[in-house]
Protein backbone atom coordinates (compact mmCIF):
# COMPACT_ATOMS: atom_id res chain seq x y z
CA UNK A 1 0.00 0.00 0.00
CA UNK A 2 1.73 3.71 -1.02
CA UNK A 3 2.48 5.62 2.01
CA UNK A 4 -0.43 7.98 3.48
CA UNK A 5 1.14 11.36 4.03
CA UNK A 6 -0.75 14.57 5.55
CA UNK A 7 -0.90 17.24 3.26
CA UNK A 8 -1.96 20.88 4.73
CA UNK A 9 -0.42 22.98 2.41
CA UNK A 10 -2.26 23.59 -0.77
CA UNK A 11 1.18 24.95 -2.25
CA UNK A 12 2.76 21.75 -1.35
CA UNK A 13 4.38 20.38 -4.79
CA UNK A 14 3.59 17.04 -4.49
CA UNK A 15 -0.36 18.26 -4.91
CA UNK A 16 1.09 20.56 -8.05
CA UNK A 17 -1.24 18.17 -10.39
CA UNK A 18 -4.44 19.12 -8.96
CA UNK A 19 -3.83 22.63 -9.39
CA UNK A 20 -6.28 24.51 -10.26
CA UNK A 21 -8.54 22.01 -11.83
CA UNK A 22 -11.24 23.52 -13.50
CA UNK A 23 -8.82 24.94 -15.74
CA UNK A 24 -6.67 22.11 -16.34
CA UNK A 25 -9.14 21.29 -19.47
CA UNK A 26 -7.98 23.70 -21.79
CA UNK A 27 -3.97 23.84 -20.28
CA UNK A 28 -1.51 24.65 -23.02
CA UNK A 29 0.46 21.51 -21.58
CA UNK A 30 -2.44 19.49 -22.03
CA UNK A 31 -3.16 18.87 -25.18
CA UNK A 32 -6.23 16.35 -26.34
CA UNK A 33 -4.49 12.63 -26.01
CA UNK A 34 -2.26 13.55 -23.55
CA UNK A 35 -3.48 14.92 -20.33
CA UNK A 36 -3.27 13.11 -16.96
CA UNK A 37 -6.53 10.87 -16.18
CA UNK A 38 -8.20 12.73 -13.44
CA UNK A 39 -11.03 10.88 -11.09
CA UNK A 40 -13.39 12.42 -8.62
CA UNK A 41 -15.53 11.12 -6.01
CA UNK A 42 -15.09 7.89 -3.91
CA UNK A 43 -16.94 5.73 -7.24
CA UNK A 44 -15.02 7.02 -9.71
CA UNK A 45 -11.77 6.88 -7.92
CA UNK A 46 -12.32 3.28 -7.16
CA UNK A 47 -12.99 2.29 -10.56
CA UNK A 48 -9.84 4.30 -11.56
CA UNK A 49 -7.91 2.11 -8.87
CA UNK A 50 -9.14 -1.26 -10.40
CA UNK A 51 -7.67 0.35 -14.48
CA UNK A 52 -5.19 -0.84 -15.86
CA UNK A 53 -4.09 3.30 -15.84
CA UNK A 54 -0.87 3.69 -13.36
CA UNK A 55 -2.19 6.11 -10.37
CA UNK A 56 0.02 8.70 -9.75
CA UNK A 57 -1.97 10.17 -6.98
CA UNK A 58 -4.57 9.52 -3.94
CA UNK A 59 -5.33 12.88 -2.42
CA UNK A 60 -8.80 12.35 -0.35
CA UNK A 61 -9.67 13.24 3.57
CA UNK A 62 -9.05 10.57 6.08
CA UNK A 63 -12.15 9.24 6.30
CA UNK A 64 -11.83 8.35 2.27
CA UNK A 65 -8.77 7.24 2.68
CA UNK A 66 -9.89 4.90 5.07
CA UNK A 67 -12.51 3.88 2.86
CA UNK A 68 -10.81 3.17 -0.07
CA UNK A 69 -8.17 1.05 2.39
CA UNK A 70 -10.54 -0.74 3.44
CA UNK A 71 -12.72 -1.50 0.03
CA UNK A 72 -10.00 -1.59 -3.00
CA UNK A 73 -6.93 -1.28 -1.47
CA UNK A 74 -4.42 2.10 -1.98
CA UNK A 75 -2.18 2.21 -4.75
CA UNK A 76 1.64 0.94 -4.09
CA UNK A 77 3.71 3.61 -5.61
CA UNK A 78 0.98 6.22 -5.96
CA UNK A 79 1.43 9.05 -3.79
CA UNK A 80 -1.54 8.90 -1.11
CA UNK A 81 -2.42 12.29 -0.04
CA UNK A 82 -4.58 12.76 3.33
CA UNK A 83 -6.06 16.15 2.81
CA UNK A 84 -8.65 18.08 4.65
CA UNK A 85 -11.26 19.30 2.54
CA UNK A 86 -10.31 23.52 2.81
CA UNK A 87 -6.83 22.20 1.61
CA UNK A 88 -8.22 20.07 -1.19
CA UNK A 89 -10.70 22.85 -2.59
CA UNK A 90 -7.75 25.40 -2.02
CA UNK A 91 -5.80 23.51 -4.52
CA UNK A 92 -8.27 22.62 -7.33
CA UNK A 93 -9.76 25.91 -7.27
CA UNK A 94 -13.37 25.06 -5.97
CA UNK A 95 -15.12 23.82 -3.14
CA UNK A 96 -14.35 20.22 -3.89
CA UNK A 97 -16.75 17.84 -1.58
CA UNK A 98 -16.25 14.44 -2.41
CA UNK A 99 -13.86 14.09 -0.88
CA UNK A 100 -11.58 12.60 -3.04
CA UNK A 101 -9.81 12.28 -6.21
CA UNK A 102 -6.69 10.79 -8.12
CA UNK A 103 -4.83 11.11 -10.88
CA UNK A 104 -3.10 8.36 -13.53
CA UNK A 105 -1.27 8.72 -16.04
CA UNK A 106 -2.54 6.78 -19.65
CA UNK A 107 -1.67 3.60 -20.75
CA UNK A 108 -1.43 2.92 -24.06
CA UNK A 109 -4.24 2.58 -25.96
CA UNK A 110 -6.03 -1.30 -26.81
CA UNK A 111 -5.16 -1.86 -30.38
CA UNK A 112 -8.60 -2.56 -32.50
CA UNK A 113 -8.06 -6.31 -32.46
CA UNK A 114 -7.96 -6.23 -28.85
CA UNK A 115 -11.59 -4.66 -28.44
CA UNK A 116 -12.70 -7.11 -31.32
CA UNK A 117 -11.66 -10.15 -29.43
CA UNK A 118 -14.18 -12.03 -28.16
CA UNK A 119 -16.86 -8.94 -28.42
CA UNK A 120 -20.80 -9.80 -29.66
CA UNK A 121 -21.88 -6.57 -29.26
CA UNK A 122 -19.45 -3.28 -30.46
CA UNK A 123 -20.05 0.82 -30.22
CA UNK A 124 -18.70 2.79 -33.10
CA UNK A 125 -18.55 6.46 -32.77
CA UNK A 126 -18.24 9.07 -35.28
CA UNK A 127 -17.88 13.02 -34.93
CA UNK A 128 -18.85 13.08 -31.55
CA UNK A 129 -16.94 15.94 -30.62
CA UNK A 130 -18.70 17.01 -27.16
CA UNK A 131 -17.22 15.33 -24.45
CA UNK A 132 -20.00 15.20 -22.23
CA UNK A 133 -21.82 12.77 -24.67
CA UNK A 134 -18.80 10.63 -24.99
CA UNK A 135 -19.04 10.41 -21.19
CA UNK A 136 -22.57 9.88 -21.33
CA UNK A 137 -22.32 7.08 -24.69
CA UNK A 138 -19.59 4.87 -22.49
CA UNK A 139 -21.97 5.16 -19.33
CA UNK A 140 -24.82 3.59 -21.17
CA UNK A 141 -22.47 1.05 -23.47
CA UNK A 142 -20.91 -0.22 -19.93
CA UNK A 143 -24.72 -0.44 -18.47
CA UNK A 144 -26.37 -1.78 -21.78
CA UNK A 145 -23.84 -4.83 -22.14
CA UNK A 146 -21.34 -3.39 -24.97
CA UNK A 147 -18.17 -5.19 -25.18
CA UNK A 148 -16.12 -2.32 -26.74
CA UNK A 149 -16.03 0.95 -28.30
CA UNK A 150 -14.45 2.07 -31.66
CA UNK A 151 -13.88 5.52 -32.38
CA UNK A 152 -14.15 6.69 -36.20
CA UNK A 153 -12.57 10.26 -36.71
CA UNK A 154 -13.68 13.61 -34.95
CA UNK A 155 -14.40 12.45 -31.97
CA UNK A 156 -13.92 14.08 -28.31
CA UNK A 157 -10.87 12.43 -25.84
CA UNK A 158 -12.45 9.70 -24.17
CA UNK A 159 -9.90 10.69 -20.92
CA UNK A 160 -10.61 14.24 -20.69
CA UNK A 161 -12.05 14.98 -17.04
CA UNK A 162 -15.48 15.43 -17.76
CA UNK A 163 -15.65 12.62 -19.91
CA UNK A 164 -14.65 10.56 -17.36
CA UNK A 165 -17.03 11.93 -14.82
CA UNK A 166 -20.10 12.24 -16.89
CA UNK A 167 -19.02 7.74 -17.76
CA UNK A 168 -19.22 7.65 -13.81
CA UNK A 169 -16.22 5.83 -14.67
CA UNK A 170 -16.66 3.66 -17.29
CA UNK A 171 -14.24 4.98 -19.78
CA UNK A 172 -11.77 3.16 -17.65
CA UNK A 173 -13.71 -0.14 -17.72
CA UNK A 174 -15.01 -0.44 -21.40
CA UNK A 175 -12.24 -1.31 -23.70
CA UNK A 176 -11.97 1.24 -26.78
CA UNK A 177 -9.92 2.04 -29.54
CA UNK A 178 -9.82 4.00 -32.34
CA UNK A 179 -9.61 3.09 -35.90
CA UNK A 180 -6.89 3.82 -38.20
CA UNK A 181 -7.63 6.95 -40.99
CA UNK A 182 -9.15 10.50 -41.39
CA UNK A 183 -12.72 11.80 -41.81
CA UNK A 184 -13.22 9.83 -45.06
CA UNK A 185 -10.86 7.44 -44.54
CA UNK A 186 -11.70 6.17 -41.24
CA UNK A 187 -14.64 4.32 -42.52
CA UNK A 188 -12.48 1.45 -44.13
CA UNK A 189 -12.61 0.11 -40.19
CA UNK A 190 -16.10 -0.70 -40.99
CA UNK A 191 -15.52 -2.72 -43.91
CA UNK A 192 -13.04 -4.51 -41.64
CA UNK A 193 -15.80 -5.33 -39.39
CA UNK A 194 -18.06 -6.99 -41.71
CA UNK A 195 -15.36 -9.38 -42.94
CA UNK A 196 -15.14 -10.17 -38.93
CA UNK A 197 -18.56 -11.37 -39.12
CA UNK A 198 -19.90 -8.29 -37.59
CA UNK A 199 -23.39 -6.98 -38.93
CA UNK A 200 -22.52 -2.91 -39.32
CA UNK A 201 -25.99 -1.22 -38.49
CA UNK A 202 -26.31 2.34 -39.01
CA UNK A 203 -28.25 4.24 -36.83
CA UNK A 204 -29.76 7.21 -38.75
CA UNK A 205 -33.27 8.66 -39.15
CA UNK A 206 -35.37 8.74 -42.38
CA UNK A 207 -37.33 6.65 -44.32
CA UNK A 208 -34.94 4.34 -45.41
CA UNK A 209 -34.10 3.00 -42.31
CA UNK A 210 -35.58 0.06 -40.75
CA UNK A 211 -37.24 -0.17 -37.33
CA UNK A 212 -34.37 -1.14 -35.23
CA UNK A 213 -36.06 -3.98 -33.85
CA UNK A 214 -35.32 -5.49 -37.40
CA UNK A 215 -31.52 -5.22 -37.40
CA UNK A 216 -30.07 -6.75 -34.28
CA UNK A 217 -30.49 -10.15 -34.48
CA UNK A 218 -27.09 -11.12 -36.09
CA UNK A 219 -24.45 -12.79 -34.03
CA UNK A 220 -21.97 -10.33 -33.79
CA UNK A 221 -23.49 -6.44 -33.70
CA UNK A 222 -21.68 -2.78 -34.23
CA UNK A 223 -23.97 -0.28 -33.61
CA UNK A 224 -22.21 2.96 -35.38
CA UNK A 225 -23.59 6.60 -34.28
CA UNK A 226 -23.01 10.22 -35.23
CA UNK A 227 -23.10 13.56 -34.01
CA UNK A 228 -26.02 15.11 -33.34
CA UNK A 229 -27.71 17.61 -35.93
CA UNK A 230 -24.95 16.37 -39.07
CA UNK A 231 -25.57 12.55 -38.30
CA UNK A 232 -23.70 10.31 -39.65
CA UNK A 233 -21.17 10.66 -42.63
CA UNK A 234 -22.32 9.66 -46.42
CA UNK A 235 -19.01 7.64 -46.02
CA UNK A 236 -20.28 6.18 -43.31
CA UNK A 237 -23.73 5.04 -43.48
CA UNK A 238 -21.81 3.48 -47.11
CA UNK A 239 -19.86 1.02 -45.21
CA UNK A 240 -22.60 0.27 -43.25
CA UNK A 241 -24.82 -3.41 -44.16
CA UNK A 242 -28.38 -2.08 -42.53
CA UNK A 243 -29.72 1.06 -41.42
CA UNK A 244 -31.60 1.71 -38.51
CA UNK A 245 -33.97 4.32 -36.75
CA UNK A 246 -35.70 4.90 -33.84
CA UNK A 247 -39.22 5.35 -35.18
CA UNK A 248 -39.94 8.70 -34.34
CA UNK A 249 -43.37 11.06 -33.74
CA UNK A 250 -44.47 13.59 -35.63
CA UNK A 251 -42.68 17.19 -35.18
CA UNK A 252 -39.90 16.04 -32.78
CA UNK A 253 -36.57 16.19 -33.23
CA UNK A 254 -33.70 12.96 -33.10
CA UNK A 255 -32.69 12.02 -29.88
CA UNK A 256 -29.33 12.73 -28.19
CA UNK A 257 -26.81 10.70 -29.38
CA UNK A 258 -25.95 9.18 -25.79
CA UNK A 259 -29.86 8.48 -25.34
CA UNK A 260 -30.47 7.43 -29.29
CA UNK A 261 -27.19 4.85 -28.72
CA UNK A 262 -28.77 3.60 -24.98
CA UNK A 263 -32.27 2.70 -27.38
CA UNK A 264 -29.90 1.01 -29.95
CA UNK A 265 -27.87 -0.91 -27.40
CA UNK A 266 -31.32 -1.62 -25.63
CA UNK A 267 -32.65 -3.36 -28.48
CA UNK A 268 -29.70 -5.62 -28.94
CA UNK A 269 -29.79 -6.79 -25.72
CA UNK A 270 -33.70 -7.47 -26.15
CA UNK A 271 -33.11 -9.15 -28.93
CA UNK A 272 -29.86 -11.41 -27.22
CA UNK A 273 -32.25 -12.45 -24.22
CA UNK A 274 -34.71 -13.68 -26.94
CA UNK A 275 -37.97 -12.37 -25.45
CA UNK A 276 -41.44 -13.35 -26.25
CA UNK A 277 -40.89 -16.69 -28.35
CA UNK A 278 -38.34 -14.69 -30.87
CA UNK A 279 -36.05 -17.05 -31.51
CA UNK A 280 -32.74 -16.71 -29.35
CA UNK A 281 -29.57 -15.65 -31.03
CA UNK A 282 -26.98 -17.84 -30.56
CA UNK B 1 -48.23 41.24 -36.47
CA UNK B 2 -46.80 43.07 -33.46
CA UNK B 3 -45.15 46.02 -34.48
CA UNK B 4 -41.59 45.77 -34.88
CA UNK B 5 -39.89 48.58 -32.78
CA UNK B 6 -35.49 48.97 -32.79
CA UNK B 7 -34.13 48.99 -29.62
CA UNK B 8 -30.37 49.76 -29.50
CA UNK B 9 -30.14 50.81 -26.09
CA UNK B 10 -29.32 48.52 -23.56
CA UNK B 11 -31.13 50.30 -20.78
CA UNK B 12 -34.58 50.06 -22.36
CA UNK B 13 -37.13 49.16 -19.50
CA UNK B 14 -38.94 47.59 -22.82
CA UNK B 15 -36.15 45.39 -22.19
CA UNK B 16 -36.05 44.97 -18.02
CA UNK B 17 -37.80 41.57 -18.12
CA UNK B 18 -34.30 39.99 -20.00
CA UNK B 19 -31.31 41.45 -17.64
CA UNK B 20 -29.34 39.55 -16.40
CA UNK B 21 -30.53 36.23 -18.03
CA UNK B 22 -28.11 33.59 -16.37
CA UNK B 23 -28.82 35.22 -13.16
CA UNK B 24 -32.41 35.01 -13.75
CA UNK B 25 -33.21 31.41 -12.35
CA UNK B 26 -32.06 32.38 -8.81
CA UNK B 27 -34.12 35.63 -8.52
CA UNK B 28 -35.96 36.41 -5.07
CA UNK B 29 -38.82 37.96 -7.21
CA UNK B 30 -39.12 34.43 -9.34
CA UNK B 31 -39.99 31.85 -7.26
CA UNK B 32 -40.43 28.10 -8.20
CA UNK B 33 -44.01 28.29 -10.23
CA UNK B 34 -44.31 31.87 -11.27
CA UNK B 35 -41.42 33.26 -13.21
CA UNK B 36 -41.32 34.23 -16.80
CA UNK B 37 -41.17 31.48 -19.79
CA UNK B 38 -38.04 31.95 -21.69
CA UNK B 39 -37.26 30.66 -25.11
CA UNK B 40 -33.94 31.30 -26.47
CA UNK B 41 -32.78 30.38 -30.23
CA UNK B 42 -35.33 29.98 -32.90
CA UNK B 43 -36.61 26.47 -32.92
CA UNK B 44 -37.55 26.97 -29.60
CA UNK B 45 -38.63 30.41 -30.21
CA UNK B 46 -41.07 29.11 -32.56
CA UNK B 47 -42.12 26.46 -30.41
CA UNK B 48 -42.93 29.29 -28.06
CA UNK B 49 -45.00 31.17 -30.52
CA UNK B 50 -47.16 28.25 -31.67
CA UNK B 51 -47.70 27.21 -27.77
CA UNK B 52 -50.76 28.21 -25.42
CA UNK B 53 -48.46 30.94 -23.39
CA UNK B 54 -49.28 34.53 -23.86
CA UNK B 55 -45.99 36.07 -25.60
CA UNK B 56 -44.99 38.75 -23.96
CA UNK B 57 -41.69 40.02 -25.90
CA UNK B 58 -39.70 38.86 -28.84
CA UNK B 59 -36.23 40.46 -29.21
CA UNK B 60 -33.73 39.30 -32.27
CA UNK B 61 -31.64 40.16 -35.06
CA UNK B 62 -33.78 41.80 -37.90
CA UNK B 63 -32.33 38.73 -40.05
CA UNK B 64 -34.09 36.68 -37.34
CA UNK B 65 -37.13 38.33 -36.69
CA UNK B 66 -37.74 38.16 -40.51
CA UNK B 67 -37.11 34.23 -40.53
CA UNK B 68 -39.97 34.30 -37.86
CA UNK B 69 -42.47 36.53 -39.75
CA UNK B 70 -42.18 34.57 -42.93
CA UNK B 71 -42.22 31.09 -40.68
CA UNK B 72 -44.49 31.23 -37.88
CA UNK B 73 -45.46 34.76 -37.85
CA UNK B 74 -45.07 37.61 -34.56
CA UNK B 75 -47.35 37.41 -32.18
CA UNK B 76 -49.94 40.36 -31.74
CA UNK B 77 -50.02 42.31 -28.80
CA UNK B 78 -45.83 41.31 -28.37
CA UNK B 79 -43.79 43.40 -28.08
CA UNK B 80 -41.50 42.74 -30.69
CA UNK B 81 -37.63 44.33 -30.54
CA UNK B 82 -35.49 44.54 -33.25
CA UNK B 83 -31.67 44.36 -31.59
CA UNK B 84 -28.11 43.85 -32.85
CA UNK B 85 -26.26 41.10 -31.22
CA UNK B 86 -24.43 43.45 -29.02
CA UNK B 87 -27.74 45.00 -27.08
CA UNK B 88 -29.11 42.14 -26.86
CA UNK B 89 -25.73 40.52 -25.61
CA UNK B 90 -25.76 43.18 -22.87
CA UNK B 91 -29.02 43.14 -21.58
CA UNK B 92 -28.42 39.57 -21.55
CA UNK B 93 -25.51 39.72 -19.35
CA UNK B 94 -23.13 37.13 -22.16
CA UNK B 95 -22.76 36.67 -25.39
CA UNK B 96 -25.93 36.02 -26.80
CA UNK B 97 -24.99 34.38 -30.03
CA UNK B 98 -28.49 32.49 -30.83
CA UNK B 99 -30.46 35.79 -32.46
CA UNK B 100 -33.48 35.74 -30.82
CA UNK B 101 -35.45 35.31 -27.65
CA UNK B 102 -38.74 35.37 -26.03
CA UNK B 103 -40.73 35.70 -22.97
CA UNK B 104 -44.05 34.52 -22.51
CA UNK B 105 -46.32 34.59 -19.45
CA UNK B 106 -47.18 31.38 -18.02
CA UNK B 107 -51.14 30.00 -18.89
CA UNK B 108 -53.08 27.85 -16.13
CA UNK B 109 -51.69 24.64 -16.18
CA UNK B 110 -53.71 21.79 -17.95
CA UNK B 111 -56.08 19.96 -15.40
CA UNK B 112 -55.13 16.04 -14.78
CA UNK B 113 -58.36 14.79 -16.75
CA UNK B 114 -57.05 17.20 -19.93
CA UNK B 115 -53.77 15.25 -20.19
CA UNK B 116 -55.43 11.97 -20.10
CA UNK B 117 -58.55 13.17 -22.27
CA UNK B 118 -57.54 10.11 -25.39
CA UNK B 119 -54.20 9.41 -24.08
CA UNK B 120 -52.61 6.00 -24.72
CA UNK B 121 -49.10 6.53 -23.29
CA UNK B 122 -48.30 9.08 -20.35
CA UNK B 123 -45.10 9.41 -18.25
CA UNK B 124 -45.62 10.00 -14.49
CA UNK B 125 -42.30 11.69 -12.60
CA UNK B 126 -41.58 11.11 -9.02
CA UNK B 127 -38.70 13.34 -6.84
CA UNK B 128 -37.17 14.42 -10.23
CA UNK B 129 -35.62 17.23 -8.76
CA UNK B 130 -32.82 18.30 -11.73
CA UNK B 131 -34.04 20.85 -14.59
CA UNK B 132 -31.80 19.39 -16.95
CA UNK B 133 -33.40 15.73 -15.89
CA UNK B 134 -36.87 17.76 -16.94
CA UNK B 135 -36.08 19.02 -19.98
CA UNK B 136 -34.48 16.04 -21.37
CA UNK B 137 -37.05 13.84 -20.29
CA UNK B 138 -39.60 16.31 -21.65
CA UNK B 139 -37.62 16.45 -24.99
CA UNK B 140 -37.48 12.40 -25.19
CA UNK B 141 -41.31 12.09 -24.46
CA UNK B 142 -42.13 14.35 -27.01
CA UNK B 143 -40.05 12.21 -29.58
CA UNK B 144 -41.18 8.88 -28.37
CA UNK B 145 -44.94 9.54 -28.81
CA UNK B 146 -45.68 10.20 -25.08
CA UNK B 147 -48.82 12.35 -24.61
CA UNK B 148 -49.02 13.49 -21.73
CA UNK B 149 -46.73 14.08 -18.78
CA UNK B 150 -47.66 13.70 -14.90
CA UNK B 151 -46.03 14.76 -11.89
CA UNK B 152 -45.87 13.20 -8.43
CA UNK B 153 -44.10 15.27 -5.76
CA UNK B 154 -40.83 16.91 -5.36
CA UNK B 155 -39.85 17.49 -9.01
CA UNK B 156 -38.35 20.70 -10.51
CA UNK B 157 -40.27 23.26 -12.49
CA UNK B 158 -40.92 22.25 -16.14
CA UNK B 159 -41.32 25.75 -16.95
CA UNK B 160 -37.74 27.05 -15.73
CA UNK B 161 -35.76 28.33 -18.48
CA UNK B 162 -32.94 25.88 -18.21
CA UNK B 163 -35.51 22.57 -18.51
CA UNK B 164 -37.29 24.99 -21.25
CA UNK B 165 -34.02 24.89 -23.42
CA UNK B 166 -33.05 21.57 -22.34
CA UNK B 167 -35.99 20.20 -23.85
CA UNK B 168 -35.86 22.15 -27.17
CA UNK B 169 -39.16 23.60 -26.14
CA UNK B 170 -41.53 20.41 -25.84
CA UNK B 171 -42.44 21.14 -22.47
CA UNK B 172 -44.50 23.91 -24.56
CA UNK B 173 -45.46 21.28 -26.98
CA UNK B 174 -46.43 17.49 -24.58
CA UNK B 175 -49.50 18.56 -22.28
CA UNK B 176 -48.91 18.02 -18.30
CA UNK B 177 -50.08 18.40 -14.68
CA UNK B 178 -49.32 17.73 -11.63
CA UNK B 179 -51.09 15.25 -9.48
CA UNK B 180 -52.49 16.66 -6.34
CA UNK B 181 -50.92 15.42 -2.82
CA UNK B 182 -47.70 15.42 -1.28
CA UNK B 183 -45.04 13.32 -0.86
CA UNK B 184 -46.58 10.31 0.55
CA UNK B 185 -50.01 10.86 -0.85
CA UNK B 186 -49.56 12.00 -4.52
CA UNK B 187 -49.89 8.18 -5.09
CA UNK B 188 -53.55 7.92 -5.05
CA UNK B 189 -53.12 9.55 -8.28
CA UNK B 190 -51.70 6.08 -9.58
CA UNK B 191 -54.78 4.54 -8.36
CA UNK B 192 -56.60 6.75 -10.40
CA UNK B 193 -55.18 5.80 -13.65
CA UNK B 194 -55.55 1.98 -12.85
CA UNK B 195 -59.29 2.97 -12.38
CA UNK B 196 -59.03 4.56 -15.85
CA UNK B 197 -57.41 1.32 -17.82
CA UNK B 198 -53.50 2.65 -17.54
CA UNK B 199 -51.10 -0.25 -16.97
CA UNK B 200 -49.37 1.82 -14.41
CA UNK B 201 -46.01 0.38 -14.70
CA UNK B 202 -43.18 1.03 -12.61
CA UNK B 203 -39.42 1.09 -13.89
CA UNK B 204 -37.10 0.39 -11.42
CA UNK B 205 -34.43 -2.37 -11.45
CA UNK B 206 -34.11 -5.41 -9.11
CA UNK B 207 -34.96 -8.78 -9.08
CA UNK B 208 -38.63 -8.76 -8.72
CA UNK B 209 -38.96 -6.41 -12.06
CA UNK B 210 -39.51 -7.78 -15.38
CA UNK B 211 -37.71 -7.23 -18.13
CA UNK B 212 -39.48 -4.14 -19.70
CA UNK B 213 -40.75 -6.52 -22.71
CA UNK B 214 -43.13 -7.83 -21.04
CA UNK B 215 -44.57 -5.14 -19.67
CA UNK B 216 -45.82 -2.46 -22.28
CA UNK B 217 -48.67 -4.54 -24.27
CA UNK B 218 -52.09 -2.85 -22.88
CA UNK B 219 -54.46 -0.47 -24.17
CA UNK B 220 -53.22 2.17 -22.21
CA UNK B 221 -49.73 2.34 -20.42
CA UNK B 222 -48.59 4.93 -17.59
CA UNK B 223 -44.88 4.61 -17.44
CA UNK B 224 -43.50 6.37 -13.94
CA UNK B 225 -40.17 6.77 -13.24
CA UNK B 226 -38.15 8.19 -10.10
CA UNK B 227 -35.11 10.22 -9.48
CA UNK B 228 -31.35 8.48 -10.00
CA UNK B 229 -30.03 7.33 -6.54
CA UNK B 230 -33.06 7.07 -4.53
CA UNK B 231 -35.23 5.78 -7.49
CA UNK B 232 -38.86 5.71 -6.74
CA UNK B 233 -40.29 5.26 -3.23
CA UNK B 234 -41.82 2.39 -2.15
CA UNK B 235 -45.53 4.02 -1.86
CA UNK B 236 -45.08 5.12 -5.82
CA UNK B 237 -43.96 1.21 -6.41
CA UNK B 238 -46.91 -0.33 -4.29
CA UNK B 239 -50.02 2.00 -6.21
CA UNK B 240 -48.19 0.73 -9.64
CA UNK B 241 -49.58 -2.92 -11.29
CA UNK B 242 -46.25 -3.54 -12.81
CA UNK B 243 -42.44 -2.91 -11.68
CA UNK B 244 -40.84 -3.36 -15.06
CA UNK B 245 -36.62 -3.20 -15.51
CA UNK B 246 -34.33 -2.56 -18.08
CA UNK B 247 -31.81 -5.55 -17.81
CA UNK B 248 -28.25 -3.96 -17.10
CA UNK B 249 -24.79 -5.72 -16.87
CA UNK B 250 -23.02 -6.47 -14.42
CA UNK B 251 -20.97 -4.02 -12.57
CA UNK B 252 -22.62 -1.18 -13.71
CA UNK B 253 -24.65 1.60 -12.37
CA UNK B 254 -28.71 2.38 -13.41
CA UNK B 255 -28.83 4.84 -16.11
CA UNK B 256 -29.49 8.89 -15.82
CA UNK B 257 -33.63 8.56 -15.59
CA UNK B 258 -34.20 10.53 -18.84
CA UNK B 259 -31.53 7.99 -21.16
CA UNK B 260 -33.98 5.28 -18.77
CA UNK B 261 -37.38 6.51 -20.22
CA UNK B 262 -36.17 6.91 -23.23
CA UNK B 263 -35.82 3.12 -23.13
CA UNK B 264 -38.96 2.00 -21.58
CA UNK B 265 -40.71 4.88 -24.02
CA UNK B 266 -38.89 3.36 -26.57
CA UNK B 267 -40.42 -0.29 -25.80
CA UNK B 268 -43.96 1.04 -25.40
CA UNK B 269 -43.81 2.47 -28.96
CA UNK B 270 -41.93 -1.09 -30.31
CA UNK B 271 -44.85 -3.27 -28.88
CA UNK B 272 -47.39 -0.82 -30.38
CA UNK B 273 -46.02 -0.94 -33.70
CA UNK B 274 -46.20 -4.68 -33.26
CA UNK B 275 -42.80 -5.97 -34.60
CA UNK B 276 -42.24 -9.40 -35.77
CA UNK B 277 -45.12 -11.14 -35.31
CA UNK B 278 -45.86 -10.08 -31.85
CA UNK B 279 -49.46 -9.10 -31.44
CA UNK B 280 -50.52 -5.45 -32.49
CA UNK B 281 -52.20 -4.19 -29.16
CA UNK B 282 -55.50 -2.35 -30.14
Amino acid sequence: MGARVRMADPADPRLAELRDLNRAESRPDRPGGSGLVVAEGRLIVERLLASRYPVRLVAGTAARLDELAAGPGLPAGATVAEVDRATISAVVGFDFHRGVLATADRAPEHSVAEVLAGARTLLVLEGVGDHENIGALFRNAAGLGVDGVLFGAACADPLYRRSVRVSMGHVLRVPFAHLPGGTTTWQRGLAGLRERGFRVVAMTPGESSAPLWEAMAAERVALVVGAEGPGLTEHAMRACEVRARIPMAAGADSLNVATAAAVGLYERARTLAGPMGQPRVT
